[in-house]
């Protein structure tokens, strides 16, 4: 690699709102990125196209989907048929109130493909989009769960081994919803791009009413920006 | 869950020779045992028809095979057209010689789809038969490893958080080959089931020279066991 060459990260990019701006973050300082995406059979497949039109809108050297069905493991309503709950009151950091929509183990998953992918790259930073201010309350999105990764990925990789360097980077952690979106505007993410929505209708269009949907629809409200998301129509 | 109903396990079972006694543990140890197998694009493909002999002889409630590849990831000689070494000298731990069959994360990832599966099914055990004496090198099976990793897991699973347990046993962590083959054979595991070469000939004959045939067969030596395994004819 040449001395002046673009350092690499790979970056977990979704297709979500969080994902994409940070994936507009990795890019603004500078990194060659290198998008990771599952598909892992969650019921919103809409997902995927949404992730494909981020990566390909904000610039990534290569874009990888990886088929990794997670459906089996069951225990989560975004991968079984378990009804998504809907105007759920959001509390924020409640540890005893993991909602039905966290998908077992997932990010620890999506995190270890991202460290074997980074270490034959020579890759030395992960970007993620985890936050845990106005978050579902997922223990998986906190910030002591990925230094704790973190520390265990460094022992069990040859990067970490032979003392290079591999790194985290959750830059939307200490932000709000609203500061999130504020962030992307400025790095020109177009947030008509992505889907927040766990229970789109069969045209893709978001729900409204998701923990996911009430957290995007209250963040454009604070940022006093507009919401460009397609809503279905709300029924009876 | 009935007061006397068995406790569960999740135990990786690769088709190999360390695998197969750690399942033997596990069943012994009185675990209803769930077997986890991972269809990585491993070019020694002959290791998925070896677990599935070991789930059954052993025993298990049920055995999942998980279509995940990573040789898109590359750099292994496990995933990629690159030579597996012969004869090489092995010695021991030497961490700044790693060799080039690790496959980048791989124990990171399965231990990860291992922790969601066991979370989905309320065990709280986990199984592994990584070893860091007779073993070949890679970070991913030192026990510190492990320890970190069993601590981010806790960390990041709605089970560790609610207050729930998760334990991870590496019950061969600290035995020699011959200790493993001593073990097993006293509980009854037959190891011609099992596989544990790197480069089989394409009849799934050993080559008898690969780092992990080199060490199956010191392992038989050492222990004075005869060695079930079958080594193809040796080439000019």
């Amino acid at each position: 690699m040449e001395a002046d060459a673009p350092k690499k990260a790979v970056v977990l990019v979704s297709g979500g709102l969080d994902s994409a701006t940070t994936l507009a973050v990795a890019r603004s300082r500078g990194y060659d990125c290198y998008a990771l995406t599952f598909s892992y059979g969650q019921r919103h497949a809409v997902e995927l196209a949404a992730a494909r039109r981020v990566a390909e809108a904000l610039g990534v050297r290569e874009h990888r989907v990886v088929s990794l069905d997670l459906s089996w493991i069951g225990g989560s309503a975004l991968t079984a048929p378990i009804p998504v709950p809907k105007n759920r009151p959001l509390g924020g950091a409640d540890e005893d109130d993991i909602p039905i929509t966290y998908v077992p183990a997932r990010n620890m998953i999506f995190l270890s493909v991202a460290v074997g992918w980074a270490e034959a790259l020579g890759a030395h930073d992960i970007y993620l989009g985890i936050n845990a201010v106005d978050y579902s309350g997922y223990p998986d999105c906190r910030p002591e769960f990925l230094e704790a990764f973190a520390h265990a990925a460094r022992l069990g990789t040859r990067a970490g081994v032979l003392g290079g360097d591999l790194r985290f980077h959750a830059p939307l952690s200490g932000l709000s919803k609203a500061d999130i979106i504020h962030l992307g505007v400025s790095l020109g993410v177009d947030y008509s791009l992505t889907h927040s929505c766990y229970d789109p209708d069969p045209e893709g269009r978001a729900c409204g009413a998701c923990d996911s949907c009430q957290l995007r629809r209250k963040g454009f409200e604070q940022a006093g920006i507009a919401d460009p998301t397609v809503y279905a129509p709300r029924g009876g």
